[in-house]
């Protein structure tokens, strides 16, 4: 398999297993969608964005721009399904956009939510897997960034900003991990702020501390086994529009890439997708930077290409059905074992074969080995080849 | 999750472990392609229920319409793939068809594929792989038939039918499984072909046997296991336009639904959807189809709808924090555990939740539990409850 498709199968069963671990099944939803379940939902500049377009039967349909809107309408189209409902899909979503390094037309999203819960332990539950699944794909310089939008409006309240001009405010302050205070400063005047008020701003930001609910969610974070990766940071909003609570954005501090995961709570907005009007919190997690960025710092180095255990190779035409047995026997004993599926190709090329693929482990069966029923096992990674006997062979696989 | 989603999710999850048993790793490709990749490949009926359209920045684009192109185009674009090269890949594919039962707009494909080996050992892997692949899916009742074309074409020479007629024949021949031997020779008699033909074509079939090459793949298929399911039918046709050696079809012979699975040799086919010059063979498995036939024979009645092992629930906020610190301990011994996300609910209401999802254990951490350092552990399938240590707990939830 080509590495990017190694790599990013392997993210897929990492996450799998930690979102099984917590209790989230998978849901997965139709790519084609008519139109009108897409339009309407995201805004005119996501719209422009969107694959729309008429099937052969002159219907308006569009392709699936992001993994919400189908958690909103699983939901509605399943209303016996019991609540609180907590699901991950993982699967490819759609945008026209100008392609460029970590950005696809056609890229996975991976998301994780709860809906039916106004709790705080349910904001502490994502967290809490968005930190797993770091951990689980072997990133370990990263910080979990966690605010709420009740912080930010009671920094807006202190610096007595006017309430139209909270959301201009909280963008610009929302750059502070990218630009320096003096930047931020700039364009707070520009958005005509004044200058009273911008240091208001930074005074209320550096006395600010979580509200109650973030307390509790952080609290019950640290419960679900957390230490030191999570961070208040007072100063992060995300887009805050449909947020209404928590937010949490996960950060690799090496390769400086952004963020690689964000989320929070969104009490209103499964309802204005067409869906069933329940709080809801959940997490993206950005699965081809991720998938980037494990590649570029080469973070699974020894990942190997295959599943496979073991290269069953055939010696000649003579000795493939005891060849095929072997392969049979190992099978049903769990071990993944590959057959060389041709039955006239020269030893050297068939190790080759293993060795290009990563098999660890290749079996050889010549007259003399089938005489004794043994098999010869050779270790791809050290070259040792060893005699072994046909009811030792799966333990020595099993290993 | 909606019971149909609880089927696909453990048949691919079964389907997979099959694969990989077998050495086959996970192709994914993308849905969206160039509309050029796409067309002149497949034919005018084809290209009928295609999807193509233009996007945004009007470009030609279209919906991946099979998953052999994009198999094609992976060995094309990644000419470093060690050979042979096998594969599964379990992707949607879209075509504009009139929806009815079994078949869909958007549907999914489930392709094995072995590409680069043209030895009889490859064709026999893959009928291995169908067969393990039914019998891991719970189908008890199902033949798997095979031919080759040499045969079919053998068949036609000793009925001494001309040359350009024999596609047309076989395409009659092959209807034998669904209609009486009566209308098949009125078919033919109004195709032209004459009495003294019909019945030549008839013994043919009846003294019909399996070639070289189809002769050493059965005997390969059974040793790789297979019993009686293997049956050789010379009727058996399917797509014969682009098979080149034998093929293979499998059938469930209650409910009669047709064949869920087909394949066989197409050792031209890579080459003239623009792959490489490369034999191979491989097989469809009906995915949707399986599905629907799984729901409609309740073949797996006691399928658990979620994957959760255990339910923690919430006493009381005092009691949260202990109740995650117990979730986490039974995660982090690899227990999928979930925790009810909401710390003021009603117990019987926590209950009921883990019933409707059939998670089938709870834990109750009440106030006596906790001071004596046990939690009550309710078995929901038979109500039974009894005190365990948090020790004890790992143990008893690994069975």
């Amino acid at each position: 398999m080509p590495e990017k498709m190694v790599i990013r199968n392997e993210a897929i069963r990492r996450l799998r297993a930690v979102f099984e671990k917590y209790g989230f099944d998978e849901l997965q939803t139709p790519a084609l969608e008519y139109a009108e379940v897409l339009t309407g939902k995201y805004g005119v500049e996501a719209e422009k964005l969107m694959y729309l377009f008429r099937d052969p039967g002159d219907r308006e349909v569009g392709l699936r721009y992001d993994l919400t809107v189908p958690f909103a309408r699983a939901i509605a189209n399943n209303p016996t399904l019991p609540k609180p409902f907590k699901r991950y899909q993982i699967q490819p979503a759609y945008r026209a956009e100008n392609t460029q390094k970590g950005r696809y037309r056609e890229f996975y999203q991976c998301d994780v939510d709860i809906a039916g819960s106004s709790s705080p332990m349910a904001d502490a539950e994502i967290i809490a897997v968005v930190n797993d699944a770091l951990s689980a794909l072997g990133f370990t310089n990263y910080k979990i960034r966690v605010n709420s939008r009740q912080v930010l409006f009671s920094i807006m309240e202190k610096a007595e900003i006017e309430q139209p001009k909270w959301l201009t405010v909280i963008q610009s302050i929302d750059k502070l991990d990218k630009k320096s205070r003096e930047e931020v400063e700039q364009e707070l005047e520009q958005k005509n702020i004044n200058s009273g008020q911008i240091s208001s701003v930074f005074e209320a930001i550096s006395k600010a501390k979580p509200d109650d609910f973030l307390t509790t969610t952080l609290a019950y974070a640290r419960s679900l086994g957390i230490q030191g990766t999570l961070v208040f940071d007072p100063t992060l909003a995300r887009g805050l529009d449909y947020y209404t609570g928590p937010i949490f954005e996960s950060v690799v501090e090496e390769p400086k890439i952004g963020s690689i995961t964000g989320g929070g709570r969104y009490d209103g907005l499964l309802k204005n997708l067409g869906g069933p009007d329940l709080p809801a919190t959940g997490t993206t997690i950005g699965l081809d930077r991720v998938c980037d960025v494990i590649e570029e710092l080469n973070l699974w180095p020894n990942l190997p290409k295959t599943s496979s255990k073991v290269l069953v190779t055939i010696f000649n035409q003579d000795l493939t059905q005891q060849a095929l047995k072997i392969a049979t026997e190992l099978r049903e004993k769990g071990i993944k074992t590959e057959v060389y599926p041709t039955d006239s190709e020269k030893m050297e090329k068939q190790l080759k074969y293993a060795d290009q693929k990563g098999i660890p482990y290749v079996i050889i069966i010549g007259p003399e080995e089938s005489e004794q029923g043994v098999v010869r096992l050779k270790n791809m990674q050290t070259g040792i080849q060893e005699t072994v006997k046909i009811e030792e062979l799966v333990k020595k696989l099993s290993v």
